[in-house]
C-alpha cells in the first residue's frame, strides 16, 4: 500500500537508495515500510515540472480548480480507514483526533474550492480610460490576484493532516493557481505518500497538468534546502519550529531573487489572569487550562505555555487549584520519540532556571514516548530577567508567572516575543480597567482572547492564525481560513488591454458575475 | 527658510556638527543652505517618540486619520511658489514638473484621506458564535487590519515630492496608523525639510501625538542603517537603486526580528515590437518612443530601457526612425551631479560591450548635468549572452535588441529580470498570435501594456506598481495607489470579546457603516 516513493509529478520515483522509516510512538517500533529520500535529480525534475504546470495551471478558471480541490478531498475521503490507521501509526494520536483532523482537511480544501468558484477573491479593479481628460488622457486600468509561481509546502509534524501534504498551505496555494511541491514531514511520510497519491489520482481526474503536484520524502535537511534556494521555487510556506522556519526564511532572503516565507513557528501563548476573575473563580479557570495545557500532549502551536497574574489569594489558589488538576490528567503519547525526546530535554533545562518553582508535575510512570505534565511558576522579576523563561517549551509544559503589581504585568507583556494569540480572562467590566495591559498584549499577538483557551482554531474566513515574529515570518498573513490564499498572489495590471484578451475576471461583459470595484465603486454590473 | 535641522517629532533639533549642501544642477552651484546630519541620538529619540506614539495613533479612527491627511495636503499647499523653487534649485526639474508633481502629492493623500474615512479598507469580516455547534461549540471571530508600528520612509531621488517626504509610501503608511520616521533624501533635503514642517503644523494643528512623524537628515548610508535595524521599527518603504534597495532588505532579513522592507528598485520595461505593427507604422512608434525614453531625462523607474523586435524590414524602419528621432530632442537637465556621473559610467560601461552598436546619441555639447541620450541596438544571441547588457542604466538610454525569430523573442523575454512594466506594441490581431510572449512577459512584470507607453504611473486603485525581483522586494504589494496601505498592516482577530471594547469597525452595530464580511456574506448591515 505504501511505496515509499517520491511523487515527481504523476510518476512514482525513487532513484536514490537511502531509505528510513517512520516510527510508532505508542508501540514504540518502527513502522513496515521503507521510505525513499528524494534524490537530487529528483527535486529538480519535480521544480522544472512545476514551472512547466504553472504556465498551464495559473490560468485556469476559478471551477476548474474548484472541481480540482473537491475532488482531492473526495479522494482522500476515498482511501478510507486505511488513511486513518497510517495516520496513528505513525503520529500516536488517537482515531478521534484522526477522525478530527480529516474532516477539517477536507473542510478547508471544500472551503477553498468555494472560495475559487465564487471567484471575488482575486479582488478585481477597474478604472475605465477617460481619453478626453486634461491634461493628460487616462488610460485604462485593471487590476486582479494572480498566482506567484510554484510553491514549496513544508508539512507540519503535530498535523499529518490539516497542516501537511494536502494541509491548508497546500489548498490554499492550488486554490490560488500555484503548483505545489510538498517536502513530505519525515515523521509521517507514510501518510504524507497515501495523501499525495488522492492529490495526484485527483489531479489525473480532473486532468491537471502533470507537475501540478509533486510529493518528496527526506528525513534530512538537504532537500528542503535545495527547493528552498531553486530558481523556479517562488514562494515557501513552512510550520514548525523557530529555528527550522528561520533557517528557511534565512535561505530565502539570500538567494539571488529572494522569495517569500510564510513560515508559522514557535508561541508560548500569554494568558492574563486579571485580580478579580481569580478571586471569583480560580477553581474553575485551574480546571479549564489544566486541560488546554494537555490537550493533545500540548503539542499545539497555541498551547497556553505561559499564565501570567499579580499576586493575590486568588492567584495562589489558582495556582494551588492548577497544581492539583494538572496531575489528575492521564499522560498521553506524543508524536515521535525525538520530540519526547527534546520535550524532556528542554523541560530539564527550563527547570534547571534559578528561580523556577515547580507547582506540580505527573510523576508515575508512564509509557515510552508519553509526556509527563508539569506546571511551574516564577517570579515576575525573575522571568524579565531570564530570556531563557520566555522560550517555548513544546509539549505540556506551563509556567506561571506571579507579578508584584500591574505595572510589572504591563512590563512583562510588552517584552514578550511575538506570539500567535493572547488571552485575557476577566470579570466582566475588569478589563476595561486594564487597557494598557490590553494594547501592549495586541502588540504581541496575531488572536486575543476573551475568557477563553488559545487551544482550538477556528477555520473560518475571521480567524488570524499568525503574529508578530517569531509566530510567524510575516505577521500580515495568515496561514489559516481562506484569506491564507493571499500569501501566494500578486496583484497584476493590464493597461488598455483588449477586452477579448483579458481574463474573465476583468472583462467588460463580466462573465464570471464577480464583485468588482468599477471606478471606485463595489459592483457586480458590466461595463 | 531652511533651517538645515531634523524634526524629531514637533521639535526641530540639530545636535550634530556635520553638515551637508544639496545642489542646484541647472546653475551647477551648491545651494546656500546648509543641512545638519542627524545624530545617533537623534535617530534614537525619533524612534522613541515613533514608537510611543503608535499606541494612540494606531488607535485613533478613520476619519480623525482623513483630517490629518487632508491637513498635510492643505499645508503643502500652503507653502506655495516657494515650495516650487526649492524643489527645481535641489533636482533640476522645470516648474511644470514641480506644480504636476505636486499635484499628485496632494492628490493622494487626499486619496488615502477618502480611504481611510470611507473605512472599508480593513476588510472587517465577522463570523458570530454557535454555542450549541457540535461536536465542539464556535466562538465568536472578528478581524480586521491594523496598523504594523513605526515605519521607515527612504525617499526617492527622482520624486522629490511625490515619492518622498509626504509620498506615497509615507501618506499610506499614516493613513495605515503607522508613525512615519522619514530619512529625506540628501539631494532634496531642502524641499524635504519644508514638506516635513508641512506634515509637523498639519500634526499639531489636528491634535497628533508628537512622534507621529519625523524627518532625518542623512547625507551617508548610517542613519538609514541604524533605522533599518532598530527593535522599534517594524517595516521600511524604500524607492531607488536595486543596490540601496537589496542593501536595506538584507538588513532587515537579518534582525532578530526580521521585517518587512517594501523596495521599489530598477526596471529596464521591455518593450515588444510585432512584427506587423512593424510593417505598418515603424516611423509613429519611434516618434512615440523617443519622447518616452528621454522624458524627464530618463529618469523614471518605468523608462523603456530595452526594446525587442524580431528581424524585418519594420524592424529596421522602426530603428531608423528612432536613431533619427532620438536626436531630434533637445537634452535636458539630470537631477544632480552625481546622477549624471553615474548615467555617464553606465554608458560608457553598456556602450563598451561587444557586440553593442550606437544608433544614434546626441552629440552637440550640453551644459553641465544635461545628459546626452543615446540608443542602442544589439543582437539577440550577444544580449542572451551578456547579462550585464540586462542592466538598468538609468537616464535616457535604451537599447534595441533584434532576434532572430519568434522562438528567439521567447527565449528572451523568459530570461529577463523582474519588471515593473511590459509593453507590447502590436496590430489589432496580431498579439494573439503570440500567447506564449504574453504569457512569459506577464510572469517578468507587474504591469502589462497594449499598445502604450510606460512612463506615465496613473494613480488609481487600478494600478499595480511593483514586480517581481529586483523590480520590488516583495511583488505581492503595490507602491502605488490606495492598496499600497496594505503594506504597512497586519490582520488581526479578536475572539468572544465583548462588543463595547470592539473597534468601531467590528462592532454589532457596525457604527461606521462599512462594508463587512459577516458570516462568509458581504453586508453593511448590524448584527
Amino acid at each position: 500500500m505504501i511505496t515509499g516513493k517520491n511523487y515527481i509529478g504523476n510518476q512514482l520515483s525513487a532513484t536514490a537508495n537511502r531509505t528510513f522509516k517512520t516510527f510508532n510512538p505508542l508501540l514504540n517500533i518502527e513502522n513496515d515500510w521503507n521510505i525513499t529520500e528524494a534524490s537530487n535529480s529528483e527535486v529538480n525534475q519535480a521544480a522544472d515540472l512545476a514551472a512547466e504546470a504553472f504556465k498551464t495551471y495559473s490560468k485556469i478558471s476559478g471551477a476548474t480548480k474548484a472541481t480540482f480541490l473537491r475532488e482531492i478531498a473526495n479522494e482522500i475521503e476515498a482511501l478510507g480507514d486505511d488513511l486513518l490507521e497510517v495516520y496513528s501509526s505513525e503520529s500516536g494520536l488517537p482515531n478521534g483526533r484522526a477522525m478530527g483532523e480529516r474532516g477539517r482537511t477536507l473542510g478547508q480544501l471544500r472551503a477553498f474550492a468555494n472560495h475559487v468558484e465564487e471567484g471575488n477573491w482575486v479582488e478585481a479593479s477597474i478604472d475605465t480610460a477617460e481619453p478626453d481628460r486634461e491634461p493628460l488622457p487616462k488610460v485604462d486600468l485593471r487590476k486582479m490576484n494572480i498566482a506567484l509561481g510554484p510553491v514549496v509546502v513544508f508539512g507540519a509534524s503535530n498535523f499529518p493532516l490539516a497542516f501537511s501534504t494536502a494541509g491548508g498551505d497546500t489548498a490554499a496555494a492550488l486554490a490560488a493557481g500555484c503548483p505545489v511541491i510538498v517536502k513530505s514531514h519525515p515523521m509521517h511520510a507514510g501518510t504524507g505518500e497515501m495523501v499525495a497519491s488522492a492529490v495526484i489520482k485527483a489531479a489525473e481526474k480532473t486532468g491537471m497538468p502533470n507537475g501540478v503536484f509533486s510529493n518528496l520524502n527526506s528525513s534530512g535537511i538537504e532537500v528542503g534546502q535545495t527547493l528552498v534556494q531553486h530558481p523556479k521555487v517562488k514562494a515557501v510556506g513552512f510550520t514548525g519550529s523557530i529555528k527550522g522556519g528561520r533557517a528557511l526564511y534565512d535561505l530565502a532572503a539570500k538567494r539571488d531573487e529572494p522569495i517569500p516565507v510564510f513560515a508559522e513557528m514557535g508561541s508560548i501563548n500569554p494568558v492574563v489572569l486579571l485580580p478579580k476573575a481569580l478571586h471569583n473563580r480560580a477553581e474553575a479557570i485551574a480546571k479549564t487550562y489544566a486541560g488546554s495545557i494537555t490537550l493533545g500532549s500540548g503539542q499545539f502551536c497555541t498551547n497556553p505555555g505561559l499564565i501570567i497574574g499579580i499576586k493575590s489569594q486568588g492567584l495562589t489558589n489558582f495556582v494551588n487549584n492548577l497544581a492539583e488538576d494538572i496531575v489528575k490528567i492521564e499522560p498521553s503519547c506524543m508524536l515521535h520519540p525525538n520530540i519526547a525526546g527534546a520535550y524532556q530535554t528542554n523541560k530539564k533545562n527550563a527547570l534547571a532556571q534559578s528561580g523556577l518553582q515547580v507547582l506540580a508535575g505527573y510523576e508515575d510512570s508512564v509509557e515510552p514516548n508519553y509526556a509527563r505534565q508539569v506546571v511551574t511558576t516564577v517570579e515576575g522579576d525573575t522571568f524579565l530577567n531570564n530570556p531563557t523563561l520566555h522560550h517555548e517549551v513544546f509539549g505540556p509544559f506551563s509556567l506561571v508567572v506571579q507579578c508584584e503589581n500591574k505595572a510589572q504585568l504591563e512590563t512583562i507583556i510588552s517584552k514578550l516575543e511575538g506570539q500567535l494569540t493572547g488571552t485575557i480572562i476577566s470579570d466582566d467590566n475588569e478589563i476595561s480597567e486594564y487597557p494598557n495591559v490590553v494594547n501592549a498584549l495586541q502588540n504581541r499577538v496575531g488572536r486575543i482572547i476573551f475568557n477563553g483557551v488559545p487551544t482550538g482554531v477556528e477555520v473560518c474566513p475571521s480567524m488570524q492564525h499568525g503574529g508578530p515574529y517569531p509566530a510567524s515570518t510575516d505577521s500580515r498573513f495568515t496561514a489559516v481560513g481562506v484569506d491564507s490564499i493571499k500569501r501566494w498572489v500578486r496583484p497584476f495590471s493590464y493597461q488598455d488591454w483588449p477586452n477579448e484578451l483579458l481574463p474573465d475576471e476583468l472583462k467588460n461583459e463580466n462573465p464570471l458575475g464577480i464583485s468588482r470595484l468599477v471606478n471606485s465603486v463595489k459592483t457586480t454590473a458590466n461595463i
